[in-house]
């Protein structure tokens, strides 16, 4: 067998390297990918030290990692539309085939979903592999080419990407819409850039960190922001906000004071989406829905057609490379790790210290 | 003058008799309407126990009433679809015709409404008159004439239906989905009688109250009933309901821990409509709505095309008065009194005391 | 092996009784059904006679027949809502799990969806297995179980009135519409049942041979009928509608004149769903599209979620047995035979001759 | 009385210089508007040429134009969000307020529409002023600010912006979709336009004139071009189009092959808009909306919030000016008149040879 370097949670704080098979094709849609870039995402770093989110339970070792791009290093005999040595980003939940939620275009909600790193509700099933290795395998339908001029790093970060593109899309976010959002990690910041790409007018980021709002404006994704410490409260918001209230909420830090103020600022009719996760209860202003009229939408990851509007957006936003690009998405990058680096690259984002996105190469 | 004998709230636990100048048509779309019967609602109550709900402030006398039906004294000479002695039902409230809101479809929602028996934000402006007179005057597109066999006394209940209509609309509820429906009050009851016209399968009133969830079922509305405080929690309600998880919750109470199960409850991707007044924050588990991709919407009052869908109703329940209607809308007139002793009606409602739907004739 | 008498096309003009070797349990999710009762379908005539129907050609002999109920004989291991002695309606048309149509929530558009009696557009492929059986296997997820008080005649009938439904679905019909269906053979006098279930206010039935017309009122679906051969133009029509525009017109005759009347006597903003088969080009008044806004939606088939609906109209059609039933469905089926005169059925609805809906039974 | 220059045309091939009376303020939301640019449309050309447009016949003499912009000169006392100096656009089409169409958000199909330079239906009605005139008076609400760096000539190009505006929302057109344009005249430039600028990854432009295809790319609204009459079937349009075939087709030509070819081109659940006068009845391909489920909807000029969309449009495409815009609109303009010879520019426009967009000053 052809052996797998993979780095392996098994269990709070405790993170190896291990050497496991490769994966082989065993049904005519596969394709295996050589794993080349993977970002760290805040749920790694809760499970290596939480060992679980909700209902998630790490009860056994578990390959991590789930945003990852690579390239094809063999297909299955039913797969035409990839060949090796194409490049591709990984979408890493595969739903069941035969479910409702799937059948009726909701597959993200599917009870069967296998999703990369992260452990089964029911203890009987296995861990899904994660991407934090050298090759994953995968169905055809849940990679995705990447265009010649986006770069396996911007593949990476497809899927954060993608958790915006979902809430833009429950949003239902139109051309010319004033958007606010609140949160400015990567989820955040991507968030608002997808808010941007897509024709949003105002684009306010929200934070109490003054230098993750820098770079909402410098990245160009955000026309305003604002320090929810230091700044007021959302009467202050909204006069900065050029006396707008906006129709749009994009809320991704699960904050409860976000969730509160996110609420109070919309103007009648307006839809909040719900993308950060709050953990838990909230203090709630259900009384502004009914008074004007709102709407709240749950998102959840993303389903079908995200990744391929993520792949759009990146497209878009090259310009042939003869003008400066609207959204400059490599300035989240803030870290890269070799692969043998990668305990020390979790560490540093479980510190904090003001890591945004943070890249580990695959194995050599 | 003609004189136009009214029931008027002077301030808190104040309520007399008073005799105005009766209203002249001004424009050619006013038509004059002799009220007949008008039903009370808790909001009338809050403002005689109270003197306001939320910024909607009691300054000085206003005329109480905003649940009535009447019938055609005199017609503006554009008035073509209505003539004297037509039967109809008041939309009691009239928005400016020049706002976004109203231009969009939302008139509902138009800061400048005018709506019967509710004191204006703004305190520069005057009280717009109730419904409870002898004459009052509406513009044409704000009355709907009642089918033949449709009673002055379902006309005056058309309003709160229309409640329960503006709900069902925003829940986009479509024929075969079970919904619950939290709230046996007047309103709750009506809304399930609604879901349950429009082709609800299974729909469940929750109540803490047996003989209110008694009258739901007798009424017709309700296939399944559940004592919130007798029967269980949420799993217990489910396993009441067939094991069914509803795909539509209408929230009527707005009471915390009915919103709260309300939530839990849903399935996958399910919507939930806040119809009832909560009156301020709530606990609320808003995790459940990222994870599960549930929807919240609020639902103030009711908009265009809402008064029809209620006719509607009413025209569909009658069956030629061949056979037993299946919803018995009259079950829910408790009471019923003479416009003299209307002060007496009040007391009685804000009593408590078991009313369902009380209703006060016209002055004669 | 179990053997399977079947009822084959062989060419046009040609069909023989074979007895081929019944279907085995291959995957865990396939479910055998003994088929009890058939409709004869429109296209099944038109491959008798006329051997293809546009893309599907019959090049090879095929089992016929696609509407069909009977009672479940064995069932694959993963299956677990249904088992033996069940009685099921089977939808009869099954997609690949794989494609973009599919996931999106469309199946029924999926280029590689097996429909039963339906020669494949590829002529390498073979045809899909007709349900004229004695045995027919289907994944339990097209399979359909039949309330108790639904019977195997019924639920032979859940095909053609699920096409109604998928056309009501389209349309996006809402209680209290006014609604006109052209066509009165099977499936117009299903699909106006389907709209006057759902709630639609007035349902007009039109065609152009007056018993047809009489059955649609006899069978509860039509609340007005217009002979258009007789009884006029557009104008003539919209007089007997009450004066009233439809909002909506469901086209099922496919007929040239039917579809230039529906666009025209469509209010503004109206929906035009085009269900029958018009077989070609058509004369159509496009202007009319857009100096009123309409909107044109193709129906094809049906797809997720239309079966359940078809069952639940059924179910709640039945009103406990203690009433008439709104509508009377059986009304429809005005022949029946054995399996053994199969044959002479197909030549009987060929004939024409007033037949509406023809059953035949299952082998025995 | 302020004297009022005024092009007005009195009946076929007929149009001369009037002095009319300039309105004056009347109700409390007038506007006064001092006219400065005004483009020629092709129904003011055929008016000229043929006297009606299907219902609108002309009677008596019309002041002509409908695609302006200019300067505030007086506010009635109720406007507050314009001032005396402003520039603005004018949309030329003001409805009723009290129409079932104006209070459910669809102003635009109110049969009460007074629209400028359009003869009413009704014989016994005014004709609405047209714009090719000194002074206009509007209502606040159908007048919109241009941003300090639109041109008064783009502010009289945003009403046939706002058609192709009002088009791509029918066909609720989303980020990355691939997006057939049939027709390279002003409405099909602009549409092209339109549907780049809000996301389209693709865009096409078919006509069958080279030179209109050059000024689609040149001005940056098309990827793509086609000519229908040299370039082939639309086997070669798709093969021209990267093998894609469209989600979205937007007929702006009226031309019977274009809008063949646009159903035929059309994938699976495809959305075809009308944008362009056909004129009449059509062949058109029925069985194709069947089969594929394709969705055609009628488009009649423009409505609520559409002409801000077009403000925001071209506020968007100015990028500050330190870049080149995306979309170069000014292109368009081929022809500049003083208003002193506004009669040759009708001339020039109606004789054809290659005019694209022909605007005409003001009266000094």
């Amino acid at each position: 067998m052809t052996p797998n370097p993979s780095l392996v949670l098994n269990k709070i704080d405790d993170i190896t390297f291990e050497n496991y098979d490769a994966p082989e094709i065993t049904s005519p849609r596969d394709v295996i990918v050589e794993v080349k870039k993977t970002g760290i995402c805040g749920s790694d770093i809760h499970y290596y030290a939480h060992g679980s989110i909700g209902p998630f339970v790490l009860r056994q070792p578990m390959v991590l990692g789930h945003e990852s791009a690579g390239v094809v290093t063999a297909v299955g005999k039913d797969v035409t539309n990839l060949k090796v040595g194409d490049r591709v980003a990984i979408e890493p939940g595969v739903p069941s085939r035969f479910s409702d939620e799937t059948k009726s275009g909701h597959y993200h909600l599917c009870p069967h979903m296998a999703f990369a790193a992260t452990p089964p509700v029911n203890p009987d099933e296995p861990n899904p592999p994660g991407t934090l290795c050298k090759y994953y395998k995968a169905p055809v339908d849940f990679l995705f080419k990447l265009p010649d001029h986006v770069s396996l790093e911007l593949g990476a970060m497809v899927e954060p990407l993608t958790v915006g593109v979902h809430g833009c899309k429950l949003a239902n976010l139109k051309f010319g819409e004033d958007v606010v959002v609140f949160g400015a990690g990567p989820v955040g910041l991507l968030t608002a850039a997808v808010a941007k790409t897509i024709g949003a007018k105002r684009v306010m980021v929200v934070d109490i960190f003054d230098n993750k709002l820098e770079m909402a404006k410098e990245m160009g994704a955000a026309t305003h922001v604002f320090n929810s410490k230091t700044d007021g409260d959302y009467e202050a918001l909204i006069k900065k906000f050029d006396g707008v209230q906006p129709s749009v909420v994009l809320e991704c830090s699960g904050a409860q004071p976000c969730i509160y103020m996110g609420v109070k600022i919309l103007k009648a009719g307006g839809r909040f989406v719900q993308i950060g996760n709050a953990g838990g209860d909230v203090k709630f202003p259900i009384s502004d829905f009914s008074t004007r009229e709102l709407s709240l939408y749950g998102s959840f990851r993303y389903g079908y057609g995200d990744y391929q509007t993520s792949i759009d957006i990146l497209d878009k936003n090259y310009l042939n490379g003869k003008e400066k690009a609207p959204i400059n998405f490599e300035l989240l990058i803030t870290h890269r790790f070799k692969f043998k680096d990668a305990i020390k690259a979790y560490d540093l984002v479980r510190a904090g210290n003001g890591a945004v996105k943070c890249l580990i190469d695959g194995p050599e």
